[in-house]
């Protein structure tokens, strides 16, 4: 009986010690990334340029911040704010604007990584609400070096030139790793 | 050896209690939601009150049943199933109809919660198969109060006006909570 | 404190532990499935046998190799790669192709299941990278059988025929079961 008691202790402790592993990672990120997005609108002129380009809502019904404005885009992304710098992944995917009332969006893409660095996707969505100085997004899964990832990525305004070029700045943190 | 043997017998166990820990959630979600999604239609002249647009397939080319109509919405969502009760979150997102039989949709979109009780985003995607009385979608992520969250949502068309006004019941159920 | 000796090293050992039956299911799949995937594009005249329309990005303004172009569709999935095997799933969802320089896309798609094998839904979403060989897109979430489930679904192109027919191997390793 009294052989038992320390293992049978371990057991009733057993549930709360697996919770515990699970409560400490909201903290403590197993990867974390912080990288760039930049995205040059098509304007009908800037072919060579453009990385993205609108292929529906054109008439933008209701409000004027481009209700239902749904853009794709295959963008590069970098690892500081230079538009020029070499990428280190492709973000390819699309966003849509969807408030009546001020510019808000809704993101769903795939970071295509294929460096030395890093082979793998990373596949991102939700929300971007464009009022709030950041805003998180869910990372839903992933693929090669990012195997069965999940997490969150903030998003934060870098720049903005009107709709001819953005640049978010996403932070990105994996909180499941394999 | 008599000694180590109940240990060795818990090793043994182990990869069982484990499966055992994960199994018992499907019973118990960590978290239940009861919400309303009402999702007003624009028709060409009701701005002020429309919550959604369609914005690509008008041409509804396949069957009789809008194939290929891409709405994007901004929905309230609300406790309990009354239009005009205070929305206690907003549904940003998109549904196309994809059958040429029968009224079917796919809907992704992003729960915004920004109230006292909540604060923070829930990712769904999934297919809503209207021809059945309920239908799930996945949890696929969460931001906020619903960090990391993972789980199923049960929709139930509560009502039906012809494609001016339709009201969703949404069971959230989640089942990975942090 | 010699009793406790072999209870205290397990408790160092559990983190590990716990790690190695993640890192093991990396290459033990708790499912794995290959399906294949039919899509007949709508050329205008055969509503009868197509099972996917454009409904946007007609103009296909970057480049040529249809950037833009967004496809909503309701597939057949079959057991063998014959097109009129009796299908044992839809796939219903949508793909647009996202590149200047080649052909390339990305999908968000349901598996809806509801034979007498399987009953559930699988939640895809990721690149469809179309110039490798073979592809990884993620399982983001299930339902009904395959409740909560995870995985990647590796693509490869199993014909094409212009833009009038296409096939695709998906095999499904999912990595989380419930």
């Amino acid at each position: 009986m009294a052989k038992k008691s320390p293992l049978f202790s371990f057991l009733l402790l057993l549930p709360f010690l697996l919770t515990l592993t699970q409560a400490t990672s909201k903290d403590q990120p197993c990867k974390h990334i912080v990288l760039y997005y930049h995205d040059i609108l098509f304007n009908g002129t800037n072919v060579a340029n453009a990385t993205s380009a609108q292929v529906a809502g054109t008439n933008a019904p209701l409000g004027d911040f481009f209700f239902g404005k749904l853009i794709v885009f295959n963008d590069p992304i970098t690892a500081d704010h230079h538009l020029f710098s070499p990428p280190i992944a492709m973000a390819q995917g699309f966003y849509f604007y969807n408030m009546k009332t001020n510019y808000n969006a809704w993101f769903a893409f795939t970071l295509v990584f294929n460096s030395t660095e890093y082979k793998g996707t990373i596949n991102i969505m939700g929300a971007d609400l464009m009022a709030m100085e950041t805003r998180d997004l869910s990372v839903v899964g992933g693929t090669g070096d990012f195997f069965m990832a999940r997490g969150v990525v903030t998003l934060r305004t870098d720049t903005f030139q009107g709709s001819a070029y953005f640049r978010l700045q996403m932070d990105i943190k994996l909180y499941e790793c394999y």
